[in-house]
């Protein structure tokens, strides 16, 4: 596996287009939506200063960008979609962020924890809302959007939307229950994380009206890749270092979260897993506990699958990639974005 | 005006299409979030047992079908439109009952103050995504939706979506200040009530393919009804019978809404102003205060100005809708309709 440390070339590129753009579609909204967004997506503090952060490392818009360009289309074309998805990712960790009572994200304090439930829950429902328009109506990002296939993207994006929300409720409801499967993990997942990667690596594609086989193929390498991207995200969740991941240490497990370690330990059958399930069972944990929770997540092998299931899901998606009909270059640096995705430093 | 004092009959009509199409879509849902749905929907109770209740009045349905029938299409047409703007309606109930903290709705306990703040905000988004997937695939509800316009009438939802949720948060920024005049309300109201039902007489005609003249005519139409619709609501949530509206008395005042009613008190510039300003910026009110509140804004002119506004609203409704080329029959349901909307008991 090759082994790239740098930021891909295409992520700063996209960047350069998706920014202005994300920055267009944000001002759509009124003042004080506008301004929470702008909050939440690192642009201004609190007080509405601006910080000088343009936000994300964006692998989502663009690999929007590029399933257009891998059609032969201007990237440009991808953009709408590449916006709607950024959007729509932004609308559900805001979201998320109140249903996990998470108070901390990127370092920073998160939108309800400043803002308020309310606000959270209403500027969530916005940019959802907004994410629909755009790319229902890619004029309002590309001069000559008309030429764009913005039915077809839209329903693809329902789509994706409608199964990250399946998945983070299959995770709601795995927390409040003793054994969860490795497998029951995977699919809420799948849906969690996966659908919204798939959406994005297909919808430039869908954009430029590419046929289905290599809409399914590109929609398969982001499904597969966002299992991979989960895995390291998982073991992160555990294992990361708080500095890095600007969440407490072991942050999952005070959570009680099910997520792939936590599953694929508890699905071991090995001797540590009754002690697992009853510490996972107390409401609130204390320090002690919580580590070890992590050393038996480590024993019973959850750490070794977790990182297993990344390098296969990587595989498989680049075999997906495989099936799609796009230029040579765009399959490149495709690639290169699944590389980057898997090999975070943590 | 003529006095309807019973249920127009497109209203039963429509509900006999709409009930069972609801209930096929909130099963595409999974068994979480579906259950969550039904009970908001009064179909189930908290412990997922029938209640034999098949929910709502179902206005906007109507009005969804009945602007298919009114292009001289079946009414079946407007089903996914009718659908999907339920979906959005009660997708928004859901969420308002979170943000203002309402613990009852239609005499019983809302989502969340049974199943929590976290499982409120997840199926409302479910609600959202699904209402996007049934306009843009018509034929997940109608055999024959490939005929229907899909694009144009999510389109036209997602708009009137994105001026309910900017309206919803203009409305929360007003319980934050002091003075709101009396068109600042309006225009809040137009967004968070009249878009929606805009939307419903208008989308039916989009999915047959209808004349945007037309379109525009039907779609004013709902926005002036809301407004009427609103005035009568709001007039209902100063001193509407708590046994009928399923809410507490005085309830909008209780949480300091400057509603239609209060506004127009706020700015009758007579004196009472000041006092019913310092009444509205104490946090807590007693019971007294409460009174006080309701006698000022009777006193300053509130309840007869949000009357007149009800009339006025109703005339202009009736004026748009003479701009619609519409089949006559369907044009006596729609007056049929607006009569009922604002003539609701109280």
């Amino acid at each position: 596996m090759a082994n790239v440390t740098t930021v891909p070339e295409v992520l700063t590129r996209a960047r350069d287009l998706v920014v202005p753009a994300m920055r267009r579609s944000i001002d759509m909204l009124n003042p004080q939506l506008r301004s929470i967004a702008a909050y939440h997506l690192g642009w201004e503090d609190a007080k509405g200063e601006s910080t000088g952060s343009d936000g994300g490392k964006g692998v989502r818009p663009a690999l929007a960008l590029l399933s257009a360009e891998a059609m032969g289309a201007r990237g440009e074309y991808g953009l709408p979609g590449a916006v709607a998805i950024e959007l729509v990712h932004n609308y559900s960790l805001i979201h998320d962020d109140v249903m996990d009572v998470d108070r901390e994200r990127r370092h920073r304090p998160t939108v309800w924890a400043v803002f308020g439930i309310a606000q959270a829950i209403i500027v969530g429902d916005a940019l959802a809302a907004l994410a629909q328009q755009i790319v229902l109506d890619p004029r309002l990002l590309v001069a000559d959007g008309q030429v764009l296939e913005g039915h077809q993207a839209a329903l693809l994006l329902a789509d994706a939307t409608a199964k990250m929300i399946a998945g983070q409720s299959q995770d709601m409801e795995f927390e409040g229950r003793g054994h969860v499967s490795f497998d029951e993990c995977l699919a809420m997942e799948a849906g969690k994380t996966g659908a919204l990667l798939g959406c994005a690596a297909a919808i430039g594609a869908v954009l430029v009206n590419a046929p289905m086989t290599t809409v399914g193929a590109l929609d398969r390498f982001g499904v597969e890749l966002g299992l991979a991207f989960q895995a390291v995200d998982d073991l992160l969740g555990i294992w990361g270092d708080p500095k890095t991941t600007g969440k407490p240490s072991w942050s999952d497990l005070r959570q009680h979260k099910k997520s792939l370690p936590v599953t694929a330990a508890l699905s071991s059958g090995e001797s540590g897993v009754e002690e697992l399930l009853e510490l996972l069972a107390i409401e609130q944990l204390s320090e002690r506990q919580i580590e070890r929770c992590a050393e038996l997540v480590e024993r019973l092998g959850g750490r070794d699958a977790t990182n297993e299931l990344a390098d296969t899901r990587l595989l498989l998606a680049l075999d997906a990639l495989d099936e799609a009909e796009i230029l040579d270059d765009a399959r490149r640096q495709f690639i290169e974005i699944a590389h980057f995705v898997v090999e975070r430093q943590f």
